[in-house]
């Protein structure tokens, strides 16, 4: 494990400057061996890992982040330029190491580790040396935080956030994917766009599979707190879906979008990460759409799998699952992303 | 310029669904002309551009962020992983446009553009292209935003922020560049992480050029209000010149150290420039070492030189500089950089 | 005006240390004299001002606070008070007079002062005497900021701020009471409290009448994105109109409760003050309930009557009126509030 | 102990409404018996126990805040103020009570409570009364959450500081008193405003006692990295010992004047005790002029003595006392600061 870059001392040879620095108080009890701060440790420092990473530390969420990647030079070279803006950021220790020890301890350990897709690969191969991936990861990350929140952020992040609670022993609450909450703040985004107003008054989710197969839940839409399909029908605005659906069309294709123009997505999810990290660290009670463990709501049967719901975050990871209104179609749809992704899941042999 | 990723209308048609979602009240008046909310641009969306833009965004230091660079499509890309997640964050618009037109009105515009060096590529030469480039970009920039402080992130940033100056027609107090606020945040955490202390309750400065001749000031050092060097006297605790001169060469190698191992710095001199937009746009009058016209200042003489000095900031920019006592070599090191970067200035002809 | 309480120099006679501590550099030019800072005013420094202005300096809304009001020692004793705390906050002026002049050039100005009642007073005589106290104070406040958005906090929030309006010759985009907002906050307290969840995830206004008359818009409340009572209906939740009734005199008791207990409110009203200030000084577009010239909407006819109505804010003041639902009931009362509060406007003779 | 205002259900009977509207999820583990959130204890709800209060909450420092006082209406006024802004902050339970039992578990427990002079009462019977009010208080708060840091805010804080520590039976690392550190906050204020610089800028201790023998470290001052005497005489600016002595005198006269012209003193205390609490519960490592236990230190012998020194402040509550070199005069005035305080002690028994 490395803290720093810093190796030479101020004074010469065997002496300690910081012992005459400051000077001990008579009566003073050693530090407590259970450490009462807050750490974050972040698996894979590629841009996604990196810009949750920074958020992080931005919005001073944790006393301690750790990171870990298979690369020691862009591990140290990422540690070293969080380092160097010391002096422009609150006091936090920041440390990296090739080896999963380094996140011992943890409060939440957020995975953005992932096998790229190999052109010409299928996705069940993929998914294959993902898991493969995963067998060597989570194992280590849950025996050395047996009491952290576990949050996967790797694609696909359903079907993996299923494969990390199944390898980490953790029960369901703590197993937690970072699911539709980004699709859910491009929709926000969207409307809020549109209507000129602040997407923190949009009240809109987009649930079921992160992917192509995600449900846009068109009835429980509200700006400043007016349901929007009410408010469209009251009004006699006729609307026709198509265009409802060319916004969800949108969302989905958003992050299509940014990779094709900028090569990969980085910002938005570390934003997005960083605020789930907040509600869960911070014990908030809020409501948000994350990937957690479905069987036996909204009429999803079948097996274990998870896909993204309004679930109550807080410091003991899933608190419930918002027992919203569906549509019939709505309904629908959540049904048939779960079979699909319960069918990937057979597929795997775990 | 492109203010979002959206198009679609929720109603169909010429309908406006925004004129009948809020109603106007009687007696209103129109916006006024004159916008009073903050506006920054940043010019280049590279690693250094973006690790800027995005702190700034996290750290709520702008109503408005306005993105330029030649790439549309990178730009494009960059703009829309911002706006995605405002869900998650205060309103801020969020613009981008390869035309300056997008940065009028600024109150802070933030040049990290620069062109990069051809393998085999003189010194000199690289800089006749930043020159040239420089020179499409500055005038348009300065005619556009008369007001703004404009700030040099593009290295050399030294000779760079002098061009700039020349180009842009501004007072010399609303011409800076990032200098050496960085290299004193590495220089404060070196020293920090080896005395255990926060790096906040560090006070200590590199001057000069932002590089390789830069200036330690060892005599101006302190922590948590202790003089370094008296200290170190007084308890007779022998150091020797050469350790301190190893933390220096650190400091200095840290960039390239940072380089070498992810191939670019970002993090630090994102929050490093966030830093000091808060310190300008907050009208904050704190002391940062940054690159100012330095002429008549510490015995420098024989021309318009920029160099870094800490400077007192604030919302008209440069206030003054701080009247620091250097040692004599200190003294001679200031003004042997600042005779190398005059040098440097002769041979751009402008 | 008093700036600080400091007089004395580190130098002798009229020596000034600050001009050859700091010097100034070549070619700067004068500060301009159009600011560009942000600058709040608070009239009246009882409990309810000092709240507000305190919440709005820790959470760093304003460059400049200035405060005003007719006892001279108190005032001065508050200034010094936050003064006191300048090394622990980010920097802001902090001024205090018992002239107006003091508040030129504001972005907001915040009124708080009233006149109390006297035992035994009729509600129309107290009304009767603050109206003398705003002809004396609101003239010289819109005369010395024409570019204001003007708050008005004194109670009755209603009258006082179309007593304010008239008197102010403002446009009535920028005369806005602080209404509902704090009552709002109640409601959506007690309602998360009741479920457990967080207040932030509940949307539910109070409006109309800021006291006994307000409306509660149970039509609208939404917990998570989940409308409340078509919940309790799918659910087949049987639940009595009188319990939602006393939920609702519980918000109107909260300030009474409060005054009984403790003798006044302060910090509640300080919240939400200062976050009404962030999001017109900051343009943020969000929706609150708050005191605007309801006129010709939601079927209020009659007269300049103001009243709490949900209302989308920004830079520049009431952007709209958001366009609710409302049930019959919750509109035959709203229409009631605002009869009786333009019976009383009547008898001012304004 | 009271949570909340609320008591109705929005479900008639025993239905729980809120048991429907959250599912739970399967495989979901109970909630850790012991807690990782933190939460800070205010004992005494008076002027500067509710500012200390109201700070820590907007500035976001804790998830808990347990107020006791033995004033139950005031007590209960004051909670319900604070909890009625829920909507306008992060979410934070705040709980109140007569009863030490609802502090069981704290961080951080601040203690405000203390008897007022009766007019005619000499200073030691003063303190006699509160030696009799702490013997109360500390045992059942230090029984109850025997991990945590204690800090002493009630006045006269050195000895009453002293007095918690034997009472409490904690080490002393962690009974800390608030101390200096907003004397010296409003020192750093006069000198900040002497020079139009920003406080934060401004490194200056007032050490010793809390109140009118405490000692100003001229020697130290600095501003922006320059030291101030060596400043001043380098620059051959003459200045009068007694001119500094005004200044210190105005710093000791500043509780005072407040005092005197609003009544008491609270935003600045407030503001002073919430900077120490993010030091220690962020485990930032700062340095701050609080009350330590002083024995062997600076040269003070004679007894278990409490004043202010530079301490580094962190998780584990006093880390170390920073060496700082004073002159002798500093010294000597340090010495008889002691020996004051050590012969009040000496009266009281303890």
């Amino acid at each position: 494990m490395h803290k720093s870059g810093s190796s030479q001392a101020l004074g010469p040879g065997g002496l300690d400057i910081s012992q005459s620095f400051f000077k001990p108080i008579h009566g003073a009890s050693p530090p407590p061996t259970t450490t009462r701060t807050t750490k974050i440790s972040v698996i894979g420092v590629g841009n996604v890992g990196m810009a949750i990473a920074q958020t992080i530390l931005t919005q001073d969420l944790a006393d301690e982040i750790a990171l870990v990647d298979v690369n020691p030079d862009k591990l140290r070279g990422e540690m070293l330029d969080l380092q160097h803006a010391a002096a422009f950021l609150p006091r936090t220790t920041i440390t990296s190491s090739t080896d999963y020890s380094n996140t011992v301890g943890s409060d939440l350990v957020i995975v953005t580790a992932g096998a790229r897709q190999i052109p010409g690969e299928s996705r069940l191969n993929l998914l294959q040396r993902n898991l493969a991936l995963f067998s060597k990861i989570i194992p280590p990350l849950s025996a050395g935080s047996p009491e952290a929140i576990l949050m996967i952020v790797s694609n696909p992040v359903d079907v993996l956030t299923y494969v990390a609670w199944k390898l980490s022993g953790l029960p369901a609450n703590r197993v937690i994917g970072s699911g539709t909450n980004l699709d859910s703040s491009r929709f926000r985004f969207l409307i809020a766009d549109h209507l000129d107003v602040n997407a923190q008054d949009v009240q809109a989710y987009i649930m079921g599979e992160h992917g192509d197969s995600s449900v846009a839940l068109w009835s429980s839409i509200s700006v400043g707190g007016v349901p929007i399909l009410s408010f469209l029908e009251r009004n006699q605005i006729a609307y026709e879906k198509q265009t409802l659906e060319e916004i969800h069309k949108e969302v989905i294709q958003g992050a299509y979008e940014v990779i094709g123009l900028k090569g990969y997505t980085s910002w938005a999810i570390g934003y997005s990460v960083a605020n789930l990290a907040r509600t869960i660290l911070r014990d908030q009670h809020k409501v948000h759409p994350v990937t957690v463990l479905a069987k036996g709501l909204y009429g999803i049967h079948g097996g274990d799998v998870f896909l993204s719901l309004p679930t109550q975050l807080g410091r003991n990871g899933v608190l419930g699952v918002t027992n919203l209104h569906l549509s019939d179609e709505e309904s629908q749809q959540l049904q048939k992303s779960a079979m699909t992704i319960l069918e990937v899941q057979s597929q795997l042999g775990i």
